[in-house]
Parts: C-alpha cells; sequence; structure tokens
C-alpha cells in the first residue's frame, strides 16, 4: 500500500486541523495509508478524537517546526529535525511513498522541496499549479503562480509541457489547450520575455498552443492550462481569490439579512451553494508543485480540516495517474529532442 | 459651459448606444455641453430619437473611422478625418472643450491621446486608470492597467504620483493610501523592477505608501490606489473581470430555474442588485488615460448606453475637481525636486 506523508506541524491551524483532515481523507479511499511527521504526543492526542484504521496510520516524531518567521532556504538547511524536512527525505528515500502534504511555509516546501526531492532531470525551475474552477465546471491549471517571480521564456515553455502532463494524467484530459496568460489575445502581445514565450511553446512538441490568453480566460475555461510568469500567475491566482471572497462576503450577508431571505435562500440553495463552493478556494485542495521527483503538495496556510482531505487525495490520485513517470517522460523526449537538433 | 467631446463612431455599438447614452448625461448635469464627432447624418438620425435642449449639442462631421482592425499607430496618423482624431484635436484646441470619451480601439486612443493632446511636463508615460468597486463600498484605482507593457522602476513611481492626484481630486480621499502590486507583501517580494519600484515609491514626496499589495488587496479595498506595471495590472484587471462575469452569470442562473427561485430573488433583490452593479464592469464608466494635458475617458469597447453615461459624467467630474491642474502641480512640484537634488 503506497503511503501519503502529511506534515503535522505546518499551517496556521496545525495540529488539529490537519490531523483531522488527514485522517478524514482516509474514509474517502481505502488504498493508502499516512505517515505524520511532528510532535508525536500532540499528534497522538489529536488521532485519540477519531476513529480509524490504527494499522494505516503511522506517526514520525520531530522536535522542531519551521515557522513562516523562518527564512525559508536557511530553515531547511538548518531545522534538520523539524516536521517539513524529515516528511521530504521520507519521500525522497523510501519507495513506499508517493506523496508529501503540507500547509506550512510556502517558501519552505519550495526551497525544500528542490533540496530534499530534486528536480526531474531536465526540468530547469518547478512550478506552482493549482486547478482554478471555472465556468464550464472543470478547472483551469494555472502554472507558475508564485514560485518563480522571475522566468526565461525557456522556463514557460517547460510550464507548458508540465502543465500539460498534469493535465493528462491527473484530470484524463486527452490534448489538453494550453494559452499563455498575456495582456492581449494577439501574438504580438506582451513584454519580450511573453513574446519570445509565445514563440517556444508554439514549437514546443507534445504541446496543444492556443495562443496567448488573458486573465478573465482563467475563469471562463477556454483553456485547459494556463501558462504564467510567477509574478504576473501570483496576481492572477490572488485577484480571483479577492473577488471571490468579496463576492462570498456579499452573498453571505444578503442571504442572512432578514427571514424572508433566509427563505429565499432555501429556493436557490442549490446554485448558491455550488457557487460558494466555486468561490471558496479554501476548499480547492491543494497546489502541486510540479517538475520534482515525486509528488508534493502545498495546502493553503489558512487549511482547514476540509482543505487537507482533498490535498491528499490529490496526491493519492497523482500516483495512480501515473504522474511522476508521464512528466518523466515528458523530460526525456524533450532532452533527446534537443540533443538531436544540437 | 465647458464642453465633452464624444466619439460618437467608436466602439462595438456606435453610434446607437454611444449618442443614446452621452444625451442621457445631459439630463444628470446641466453644465456642460456635448460635441459629437462623426458621421453628421448617422449622429443626427440617433439624436432624433430623443428629447434635449438642442443649445446643449454640437455635431463635427467626420469621414472616417479608425476601427479595431487598424494599426492604431499608423490609423491615427493617416485616418486624420477620423471621429476619433477628430475628437483629440478640438479637446487639444479649444479652451471651451474639457474632456473627450471614447469606446474605440484602446490601441488607438492611447496613441492619439499622447500624440495629438500630450502628456503634461515631466510626465513619462501616461497610464490608463480604472477604478474598480471594492469590498468596502468604494473603489480602487488600479494604475497602469495596460497602456505600458513595459515599464521602468521609475515610470511605476510616477503612476503613484499621478493616480493619488486623481484619487484627490476626482474621488475627494485626501491622504490616499498607495500599494504596489506583487507577489507577496514583504518589502523584498516581486522581481527587480518591482523592488526597484518600492524603493523609490518609498522615497515619493506626497504619496502615502504602505508597501506592497497582494492581487487580492484590490477588491478587498485596503488601498485606495494600486499601482502595478501594465503588462500585470491588465492581468489583474481581467482576472477580476473574468471572476466577476462567472459570478454574475451562475447567479442569474440560479435565479431563473424556478417560480421559487424568483421569488426568492425578490427578497434578497437589494444586495443582489448591488452585487449584480458591483460585478458589471459595463456599467463602471471608463477609464481614466492619466498624464495627458486634458482629460481623455477610454469606455470599454462593448459599450452600451448605461457605460457612456457615466463616462461622460467622469469626464465633467474630472474638470470640477481640478484633475488636471493637481496633476501639473504634481508633476512641477516633482521637477522641481528632481533639479534641487542634482
Amino acid at each position: 500500500m503506497i503511503k501519503i506523508v502529511v506534515d503535522a506541524m505546518g499551517g496556521d491551524h496545525a495540529p488539529v486541523e490537519i490531523v483531522k483532515g488527514a485522517v478524514l481523507a482516509l474514509q474517502e479511499k481505502k488504498n493508502f495509508s499516512l505517515i505524520f511527521t511532528g510532535d508525536e504526543a500532540l499528534v497522538r492526542e489529536e488521532l485519540r478524537k477519531y476513529k480509524y484504521d490504527a494499522s494505516r496510520v503511522e506517526v514520525v516524531h520531530c522536535s522542531e517546526v519551521i515557522t513562516n518567521d523562518d527564512v525559508p532556504t536557511q530553515a531547511v538547511r538548518t531545522k534538520r529535525d523539524s516536521s517539513l524536512v524529515v516528511g521530504l527525505k521520507l519521500l525522497k528515500e523510501r519507495d513506499d511513498v508517493a506523496g508529501f502534504v503540507s500547509a506550512g511555509s510556502t517558501g519552505a516546501v519550495l526551497a525544500g522541496g528542490i533540496m530534499f526531492v530534486g528536480r526531474i532531470k531536465g526540468v530547469m525551475r518547478p512550478a506552482l499549479c493549482p486547478a482554478i474552477p471555472n465556468a464550464s465546471g472543470s478547472r483551469t491549471l494555472l502554472c507558475d503562480c508564485g514560485a518563480n517571480a522571475e522566468c526565461k521564456p525557456s522556463m514557460l515553455a517547460q510550464f507548458a509541457v508540465m502543465a500539460s502532463a498534469y493535465a493528462r494524467s491527473a484530470y484524463g484530459i486527452k490534448n489538453p489547450r494550453v494559452g499563455l496568460l498575456s495582456n492581449g489575445t494577439e501574438q504580438h502581445k506582451g513584454d519580450l520575455l511573453h513574446q519570445e514565450a509565445n514563440a517556444l511553446i508554439r514549437e514546443a512538441k507534445n504541446v496543444n498552443f492556443i495562443g496567448n490568453v488573458e486573465g478573465r480566460d482563467i475563469m471562463y475555461g477556454d483553456a485547459d492550462v494556463v501558462v504564467a510568469d510567477g509574478f504576473s500567475g501570483n496576481i492572477a491566482l490572488k485577484s480571483i481569490e479577492g473577488c471571490g471572497k468579496t463576492v462570498s462576503d456579499i452573498l453571505s450577508k444578503a442571504f442572512r439579512k432578514s427571514f424572508g431571505s433566509r427563505i429565499s435562500y432555501l429556493f436557490a440553495k442549490k446554485q448558491l451553494k455550488k457557487l460558494k463552493l466555486m468561490l471558496d478556494y479554501s476548499a480547492m485542495g491543494g497546489t502541486i508543485f510540479l517538475g520534482l521527483q515525486k509528488t508534493v503538495i502545498k495546502s493553503h496556510g489558512s487549511s482547514m480540516a476540509k482543505s487537507i482531505t482533498p490535498s491528499v487525495l490529490q496526491a493519492v490520485d497523482a500516483y495512480e495517474g501515473g504522474l511522476i513517470r508521464s512528466l518523466t517522460e515528458s523530460f526525456e523526449n524533450l532532452v533527446s529532442q534537443e540533443g538531436g537538433d544540437e
């Protein structure tokens, strides 16, 4: 049985919500087990609250925690007995461990992932790739959304390859449509980085490039994959989050105001629930860190149990879909193509 | 009485909706009159549909139209008798003309604005500055959102100065809070451009800088002004538009489905209307092109009358608030400061 490591100490609501969410995931799927890394006494205390198959849960004690106040690159070097570093090492070293989930410091997950798990051969820079619910009822993969604030055109072309492989293996999309996030749909739009990236992605093999797309297309769902430099991808993601949160708050207020509007809520309930779920990024699960040799999922820092459960299942799904194999093959082809061109 | 020039031929619904929207604006405020530029026969035909004070409407005939298929910089040079070029020249040449409104090609409005109206002394690059409704019930000014895809740090510092002057004169905000759009709130976040811009804005006089802000803060409303390079500002704006439109569509569907939900709509109507209005960027009015010697307002290409009316009033308000004087003074101070430093 494969195992998923969960960093029990990372996140604003650790370990309470982390343990709860992960244990709930055990009920959803029966084909995996959990390894928690963290303060064993605290984790065991939380575990006692739930009923679960004890043979599917292991706890590895760690004496340290990496917080958001730590400098990420320094923390992953010095806090060797932290729940994050120990977890990433388990992922790297043990063949039966298929994935790692943390709601801890993003910077530390990124730095630690590269340092301890390592990149797939040929990958220049791993990238964060969240799946954003869209108007057509599916998800838009946005890659990168913050791991790399400074990008080169060739990095953007690699993001297109990585996210396409992810769309195929984790979402079953046979020929994912890939757009490049820019300030207009015309090919000449954007700064030099994006103009050059457009040309490179256009030539990339196994990428179904549909050209430049705009910020609004992320939620319209006309592309399966939207490629972005980490700076503007992050701005797009958070702009959508801000709009979604604002709308959710106004809706909640609208239906709390009067008895009449509470009644009215009952009538429109199904659609409104769908909408709130769509806008609630905390329930979207985690963001995959694509390009590493094994699956690393970063859950939102403010994750409650309901975000941890889908994050854990996401790691299981990635294993079942053969994500890492698919990514590795994509880059083997890329490397051999490039080799052939020389 | 001051005059506002309206490009009657620009936009997807010109001249029908443009003329209608502008004439409706005449009823809202009594202290200005209109000059339409465009095909006189067509404009007069539309005008015949409405009741208005004929002494407040003038039509200047033009034989050409600039479309979205034209190359902007070339079109403003060659189509000298287009409604857009003739309108911008009237704005420049006549002292009684205070503003210009067009729903035509954005590129042509930008190129024509710089060429025929000219920049305020000291302004490196004019910028598009839309006012986005936010959660606190006011507006967030986002500057630049697309006029300048490639920016230098000093340009971003100027956007902070320009948008602050606009917030003071048009929105009555005494000490507008200015944030820099980046991929994190910490000062070191962002690429080199944004790190340098952060340092420059921090030192700018008459700018109340609150540091880096994230995409989500645009709609939260914790800053009055959000400064952005035109590339990522455009992505933020359109990401918000896409989220808003998607939510609006789902809401409409939710309340159309059944008799019960139509009844329910009545109860929550007020809040929902407020929400739809907030998300409907077509009703937001136009986007000001800041940094020119006179007020130029770009209305959305798909503008209907309900978008043109607020755009015309926005031009009147800018005049009444003394926007151009305030901008000119800001840059006089800036230039003399810089002179003093040398």
